[in-house]
């Protein structure tokens, strides 16, 4: 298990080699990026006082060395204006790599200030996976001229990527992969592979298909390195394989990834032909997309993207705002039915708040919780019931908790019957907010709604509604006025 | 670009492959899965049906055909003493590769049932880094009792991997990697790799070192492959590669691998040295963990995985309704400094939980996208100035938006003046949580504390407390009581 052992110290003597080059903090590069591996702030003001001062032979020297990854992070930093400008300085540093690793919106944005003959100029740089990203969010005018400028065959392989729906696999995935027939020998295949000049530039594995282009296996390629010259390829490829249809959704696909541990996985078409490959550095992407959108769109703030414009976060946030306000109001009819008891002790309006804000809390939990489940396919009509059973129990528990913390404080402060009326209407609403918070998501799920999107909305009705209801009904019913 | 460019026509006929095995829809299994790629529950109840009437065989037939991944789930679906039943059921199904597929709480319950010896031959069986995985989570004297079964160099490696602070690269990492010096050629790896049984289960690059085992490049396998026999390594590699150090958090080592879009990545100690490797597979995971932890976080739900015993989900959200109540009693006190206005205009108390609960959620909204950024990196002190400003735009056209709709609604109901105090104090409380849901979460990160973690309840006791504050105060100064 000792790392010497993969030395081949018998077959080969270590070489001498020299101190330089490749050292192995070559990555870790102290005078750009801080610890967390982001753009130092000194780093990026300088380059901003270059392009301000419109050195743009400084400005290139200091973004020269950067990855592309981190290039990328360079221009989103910038405001729109002075991105241009930047853009301009490192044109010749503006790699397909660089825009294809820049977020969504940016890029967008700095599409359409470029002509179309520009834009089909990177976009055939690009891997075609990358070039239908950098197409499919223009207008459709603007996907006509790029597509018109293209050469033929880059325009067939877009123009079918764009054919099927949007966050599929037939969107994502790369057309470039390698396939071969069964029969073949491993010998045969690396002879292959080293004259073919047109290799995909990732590969992991090689798909094995029968004459109809029906995957039958996969190879890894570290099986094939390990395999003498003569032996068959279908002796050493594995016949069970994850295949992975066009049509299927992006979020399936990435618990696919995540379950079976993919590297890249065959993707067919209706028929069960190979069309194509997806890897898994595009599904990383799309993981911690699918995982962090959750959050987003339970608060209501949609896509949530730091880089989306004014415009578009304030439409995506209003709608939720107004949707809360509608809820807000349900709770303040409520409030409305109890007037006379709240003119006549105004305790009761110093402390519904309480109620109604601790079930939200607890209810906000619980939901949190069972949207995660059922995104990554935890929660299923099978264990439903035992989930909502422990999830009513933990809400019991807190309940309890909580209630007695403010039936005691609100029995020394007001009356030990104000006190009792409080600590029940807090274990019935933290009740219900379990209730509700396993209740309502599932049922969006169930009726094929993303279940992030909504239940907030109606999980907060509900606790605001019930906290109110029960802590001035309960006062009313127990004549504590 | 098309596919068929990857079959060497030219070179080897294609096979008539027969249509057996290996059919395309091979792991699309209807008959146990359903379209979401889970556990049919006719399926899961098949397998309870008969464990509870006792007819082993016919449950271990029912389950021996599922992938590790599927068992792994079916077990997390059962309820403790079922789960255990099912185990012993199955006990030839029950492979490593289906123990480190099991959620951690459901496999720390099954291991802490077994005996040291059972769990040590299991831990033997599995990567080390799976091994690590499996025993980190027990007792301590659970840890050495197990340790003590495992044969030497076994323990060796785990109780180095033990020896890294726990979510590091260095726990995490695989101790098994291939790793040879830079002047061997081509066809000697390729002889070596041949010979050699003692390989890594995994890999996708091989690793070039200097004498000190100093990394100085690396050789994805398709290079290899490509490339004639007689060239040498040196000539081939990349020198520039993303080295991560043991010590790095598996926060940090996802978002390299997210940023680099890495496949596999060679871990080093401090001294620069090769000692292990991380590959994407193991790091899905953490993705997908890091970037969905951050929803239950904020809503204060811990782990909030539905397999956390009662307990521990009990003694982690109590914790923060605890927290909550605090801030509840703040905004209580707020209110009953009113309390004579309330009195006097029980409108007042209808209306001014409107106020606060869309202020909640305005800074929800906030909070929630400011998170995200700062956790994907996003957010530096580079930009914090532009995103705050970008931030109030929104909040305040947000505020606008509801302060016209129950401004005018309040003026119509109650009195033009009433509508007037409502409207501003909306305004002023959406700005106000537009400001705290940007700045309370950088603040946390400024300090080095998680954002996720205590943002909520800071930015819901601000909105709280201004909510109140606002209207009531403004209702008060323009004599509106």
């Amino acid at each position: 298990m000792a790392e010497d052992d993969r030395i081949p110290e018998d077959d080969v003597m270590l070489a001498e080699t020299p101190d330089e080059g490749g050292r192995p903090d070559d990555r870790i590069d102290d005078e750009r990026m801080d610890e967390e591996n982001t753009l130092k702030r000194e780093f990026v003001r300088s380059v901003e006082d270059a392009l301000d001062a419109g050195e743009t032979a400084q400005v290139y020297d200091l973004v020269e060395p950067l990855h592309p990854a981190d290039v990328a992070d360079l221009l989103e930093l910038f405001e729109k204006d002075e991105r241009h400008q930047l853009a301009t300085a490192i044109t010749d540093l503006m790699t397909s790599e660089v825009v294809a690793e820049l977020n969504d919106y940016v890029r967008e944005e700095m599409m359409e200030a470029l002509p179309a003959d520009a834009v089909a100029q990177i976009a055939e740089q690009l891997e075609t996976d990358d070039a239908v990203q950098l197409i499919e969010d223009l207008d459709e005018d603007d996907q006509k001229a790029i597509l018109a400028e293209l050469d033929p065959e880059d325009r067939t392989a877009i123009e079918t990527a764009l054919a099927y729906p949007e966050e599929t696999a037939g969107r994502l995935m790369s057309r470039e992969f390698v396939a071969v027939p069964e029969h073949i020998t491993v010998g045969d295949l690396i002879d292959f592979l080293r004259e073919e000049r047109d290799l995909p530039g990732d590969f992991f594995e090689v798909f094995v298909i029968d004459q109809r282009m029906h995957p039958v296996g996969t190879c890894q390629l570290s099986w094939i390195l390990r395999t003498p010259r003569d032996v068959a390829l279908g002796d050493v490829m594995k016949r069970d394989q994850t295949l992975i249809p066009a049509e299927l959704d992006q979020e399936e696909v990435a618990l696919m990834f995540q379950k079976y541990g993919l590297i890249s996985a065959a993707v067919i078409d209706d028929d069960g032909r190979l069309v194509g490959q997806m890897t898994v550095d595009d599904i990383v992407h799309i993981i911690a997309e699918e995982a962090g959108e959750d959050a987003l769109l339970m608060s209501g703030a949609g896509e949530g993207d730091i880089n989306e414009p004014i415009r578009e976060a304030y439409s995506s946030r209003v709608r939720w705002l107004v949707a809360n306000l509608g809820t807000a109001l349900v709770a303040s009819l409520i409030i409305a039915l109890f007037g006379s008891a709240i003119e006549k002790l105004v305790a009761l309006a110093v402390l519904m708040p309480i109620v109604a804000s601790i079930g939200g809390n607890a209810g906000t939990q619980t939901m949190a919780v069972t949207v995660r489940a059922i995104a990554m396919n935890q929660l299923t009509s099978s264990n439903t019931r035992r989930i909502l059973t422990k999830e009513l129990r933990v809400a019991f528990l807190n309940g309890l908790t909580i209630a007695v913390l403010i039936g005691a404080a609100t029995a020394a402060i007001f009356t030990p019957l104000l006190g009792a009326v409080i600590a029940l209407a807090m274990v019935i609403n933290v009740v219900t907010a379990g209730l509700a918070g396993v209740l309502v998501p599932v049922a969006f799920d169930r009726l094929d709604q993303d279940p992030a999107v909504a239940s907030s909305v109606f999980v907060t009705m509900i606790t605001d509604s019930m906290g109110f209801f029960a802590f001035l009904g309960l006062a009313v019913a127990m004549q504590v006025v």
